[in-house]
């Protein structure tokens, strides 16, 4: 199906490549972030708003959306992980949904985390390690029990794992690498010996916009399946650069107490979506060394 | 270690024999509900406040407090797995927090929930199911990030198996069983099959006061470490009351997807402060009975 969707967080790293193929999927989308983009991606209204602030019946009320896909929260690397504000989300996040619900809408797609979960700690589990992925998961079971109260109303809920793709924060590994080696930099990573499961961002986006035209209720690895040792992907961003000579594994940048292996699970959102992925991790490490390689040379000719 | 203790919530059932403990311990204790009650168990200071709609600092100014015990958060029977109102006693509880360390306390005791853990769910874990325990479990992250940056604080995270004793709420399972026996009316329970940890809410006072007094930091089961099918505490309950034949198990009360087995593990506990139990089960259902049987007397001779 497609219809009116909501989407906050438009103009961000998920939100861009979302809002894209929500609009080449033929839905009308009501886009929503603190700061309109200078393009205009083909939406039918872009709506400014700070959620943290501002009363979100405002935004429902203008968007009356049929889906609600909630994007928008912290994100801010080395910040977002413990930052008080994932309480504020969390709160902004309930009374939003309670809002588009209200409203009318009744498919609700959220923005969890592969963080949620706590895999590998195995008996004595006590769940999430961090403020954001509590918070996140926190939210989760609002949107489950907001929608339980309404019938008709269905909830989607993936669990994003770890994203590849042009427009990234420069400080997250991947980017940070690639931008270092464009410039002939030497590139200190840790020993990388943790694995990750990465997808294209704009493949996360496509399984986003295919969850919004579902109907099925429950959580989805948003993922490849496959797990990537750090320092591999590491060397294979090196490779694809030219320069495996400006490696440098440095234990001092290890993260004691990392979760040793995060790797997704793609059978419910490929049973519920049909979703594939189109992007190989080739061609991610390829766009996101042209993209910062093509920061670099405007930066050189202003 | 003694000194001034500030306690939330301490009208509550966990509260009042927290603040009776605290004062036979020898404790300053400042005391804060929204509502005094009638006798006052001798503290030094007992400040009316609700902690969901005021200023955290008029309470921490005021209690100038070495050691914050912060009880209070929604409990009502029925509703506090999963009210939004959890919400706002996670961001409430943030901002106490950062209140009493900003006005020089040191130690932090929380009130954790045994519901944080996911010990069977296995391979799959996806951490708390309820909002309450989600949010309970961010509170925990908060305290922890926020004593993390301040030399010589500490954090005592007591995780809460579930309680028996005097003053429980009538609606929960143990009291609402003595209430019915001891009317001579007809219990109906679940057929009780699941595994639960119990501890007098005494002795749960005795192991947060020595908490308080203690300097380790981490989680603590606050737990018997023994585990008790709630048919057979049923049957004890009703074997104490001289009423077995007024129990009766009817399946349609069971809750699917309850975790089977809840049972602490209190070596942390006891190796941090010495602790130990000195209320058995008999005598917890003995009390609990004895409180019913008066409150029933008491309301015939109304």
């Amino acid at each position: 199906m497609t219809g009116r969707v909501l989407v906050t967080g438009a103009s961000g790293f998920i939100g861009r490549p979302l809002v894209r193929s929500l609009v080449d999927g033929g839905w009308t989308v009501v886009a929503a972030s603190r700061t309109r983009p200078e393009q205009d991606p083909g939406v039918a209204d872009w709506i400014e708003i700070d959620l943290l602030a501002e009363d979100p019946r405002r935004l429902t009320a203008a968007a009356r959306a049929d889906v609600l896909v909630h994007i928008a929260w912290i994100a801010t690397p080395g910040l977002y992980g413990h930052s008080l504000e994932n309480l504020d989300w969390l709160r902004a996040s309930a009374a939003l949904s309670a809002a588009f619900l209200a409203q009318g809408g009744r498919r609700l797609v959220g923005a969890g985390t592969c963080l949620e979960y706590d895999r590998d700690a195995g008996a004595g589990s006590t769940g999430p390690r961090t403020i954001y992925a509590a918070t996140k998961h926190a939210c989760r079971l609002v949107f489950e029990r907001q929608i339980a109260a309404i019938p008709g109303a269905s909830l989607a809920w993936p669990r994003i794992f770890f994203l590849l793709g042009p427009g990234d924060h420069p400080d997250r590994f991947a980017p940070s690498l690639a931008r270092q080696l464009v410039a002939g930099a030497t590139a200190e990573t840790s020993q990388g010996l943790v694995e990750r499961d990465f997808i294209d961002v704009r493949d996360c986006a496509r399984a986003i916009a295919a969850l919004a035209g579902a109907e099925a209720s429950g959580d989805f690895d948003v993922a490849s399946g496959r797990g990537w040792r750090l320092r591999d992907l590491a060397e294979a961003i090196a490779t694809a650069a030219g320069r495996p000579d400006l490696l440098r594994a440095n234990p001092a940048l290890d993260r004691p107490g990392e979760p040793p292996t995060l790797v997704g699970d793609p059978t419910a959102l490929k049973r519920a979506t049909g979703f594939a992925p189109i992007y190989s991790i080739d061609q991610s490490i390829a766009d996101l060394l042209r993209h910062w390689e093509t920061r670099r040379l405007n930066a050189r000719n202003n």
